[in-house]
């Protein structure tokens, strides 16, 4: 793929999510739940959030893609969570893993283990959470870098690399990894976008809505595009509000407002580079 | 009941829930929770939420009002919804059901059918649900229109008036039905509120928000005109917001400024008919 | 302490904050979870919250202070919140207590008892739960004052001051009595703070995110400076913030955005006085 030929899927993305308005249900955390509905809503997709174990598998039938997230554990999940990625396998959807805080947690350490088994479409993560993945579903060995501290990353993008193309081989679709530059790959291919706003550290659920938003494009492109897609999105939306911004309150009112206004040119015309 | 006699009494109780504040409690989803008790105490409400059995049956014996909606099922709720609204009957309290996404989920189903036996006060939905709630009641055999994708509707407001109707005169209560124009009954009179904003479906919330504000009304007014007081509320400060925004994060701004600032003779003024 | 001295301190555990980003787990309700997080990022924070008793037991561990808020009981918490408290009391951390609408609720209560024996760093309430505390812990026989309505105060902070006094000797540590002015005592010392707005009692969550923010500034000054220091941050940014809105949607955007801008001679300057 040419950049000239990723920047047309980009935008066809874009625009395919506001004119088919995909129904992309979560099962995610209670802290941002509302910015990834919102979120998933503002980019022209319809949002549903659920909790019980049919309600997942029915979700995982009549929805075009999901999004898990695993930053806050409730015991519910435990049967939640694994039910609905079996029902994802057997309906062939796509799905958006968001592994928040992996390393820590029993509950958390155990679902995200099962997932190798029932692998995600997408994974989005910090650097520290794809290391830390990647060394979880033994695909790598080096993994003396990483370090989760709550929810924030301890390592950057350029170390999370080789973790990220390993899972993104592994479950044959993409890695996002989110960080000052934010990098997207297949496996092979890497790409580099630029832009976004160091206010989206001020706020919570930048990274939990921008997966929300991957498994809203998930509904319409392939994985590394849907990937790329959402973090172009969020790199020009980001860019822009904090431009408009005195600080984060109205940094996270302009970003909902920005990625409602994004074109699916301006989307694509971002910066990126491919490696 | 003449139009002019109907904005006096919506005045009125925009008025008193301003001068006495009356305690609304909820059992409500987590997506918009935060969204309900904002809007409930935009308009000059006072909110509590509440998950466990015996707190659900202390609010239904403080408050004066309250709101339940199903949306995000939770196992705790098997046994709080049926003992809360057992409470609420015990004390002739006024409750709003927002039967959200009814139809889907094992739980939700068993939880709706039992409401039959302790009716609510008002019913608030989009047409959809409407349609499915007087399906599952019994209580209409036309239901082939009704279909649930999400939390979205894919039926219109008019197709649900004579399940909106049935559902009024089955309650004693009302009904009002979401839409472009939104439909408000108590099974005899039907009155058409017009106003709000697109950018209502862009944002999360703004169906529940509106039921838990019905409710903060049901404290002080007859259910008819507590439910069209909060539909015209919700109707003019969603187009007085929409045309004071860019986009979804501006307008949940400013729909919580207008929500606050409408005044009583405002939200008599705004368009309704009666059919 | 002069007041001059409590400048000095207020200012550097402002500056403190924004230059180390303390990590400062919540276990918080679900209502207003969100700012929560929201604000202690603001005044430069890291955030994390979580449900599970490992979760709870690993943050003890890892974060610098906590924060435990009870505004909404899940079963989960009945083993959550008292190992969490026992392992604060092992490694030795401060945590600040928000014991919202104590004296309902038999899970509430049960753990708020327990309280007594692994005791909080800082309580932060409104009156009628400072009085309703004391009384719980029983450290004041004259709390026949005390009125819990939901979650908003009927009781004054003048009539609360014994009841603060008697829990911040009785912890060692400090407590935070919020209200139109605000009181912080360390037993012995009491501090009033001025500022604020109305408009506080019109968004939900500004009395837990407040009591969020004490919990960071616990993690870098003493327990009255760390009381105080958060207590005059809300009021500054709150008053800038009011100043700047036209109702509550805009409040609470320009109160994140003050809380971030506020500079550290800006806190320690707003007014306050020693009785």
């Amino acid at each position: 793929m040419t950049t000239e030929e990723i920047k047309k899927k980009i935008a066809a993305a874009v625009q395919q999510v506001r004119a088919t308005t995909p129904l992309v249900p979560s099962i995610t955390n209670t802290v941002t739940i509302n910015l990834v509905a919102n979120a998933q809503l503002a980019v022209g997709g319809s949002a549903a959030m659920v909790y019980m174990p049919d309600e997942g598998e029915a979700m995982a039938e009549i929805g075009q893609a999901m999004y898990l997230n695993v930053g806050t554990m409730s015991t519910i999940y435990a049967e939640t969570m694994p039910r609905t990625v079996r029902a994802l396998a057997a309906h062939g959807k796509p799905w958006v893993l968001d592994p928040v805080a992996v390393g820590r947690g029993s509950l958390r350490m155990e679902l995200v283990r099962q997932f190798r088994s029932f692998p995600p479409t997408i994974v989005r993560g910090n650097a520290s959470e794809i290391i830390t993945l990647a060394s979880t579903w033994g695909l790598e060995s080096s993994s003396d870098g990483a370090g989760v501290r709550g929810v924030d990353s301890t390592d950057t993008v350029a170390a999370a690399e080789q973790a990220a193309r390993a899972i993104a081989s592994f479950i044959g679709g993409a890695v996002a990894v989110s960080g000052e530059v934010d990098l997207v790959t297949d496996g092979e291919h890497v790409a580099l976008s630029y832009g976004g706003s160091e206010l989206f550290t001020r706020i919570t659920g930048a990274g939990c809505s921008l997966g929300g938003v991957t498994a809203v494009y998930a509904a319409v492109a392939e994985p590394f595009i849907a990937a790329l897609t959402a973090v172009q999105m969020y790199n020009l939306a980001g860019a822009r509000a904090a431009a408009a911004s005195q600080g984060p309150g109205s940094f996270e009112r302009a970003l909902r407002d920005e990625l409602y206004l994004a074109t699916p040119a301006d989307v694509a015309a971002n910066l990126f580079t491919l490696k």
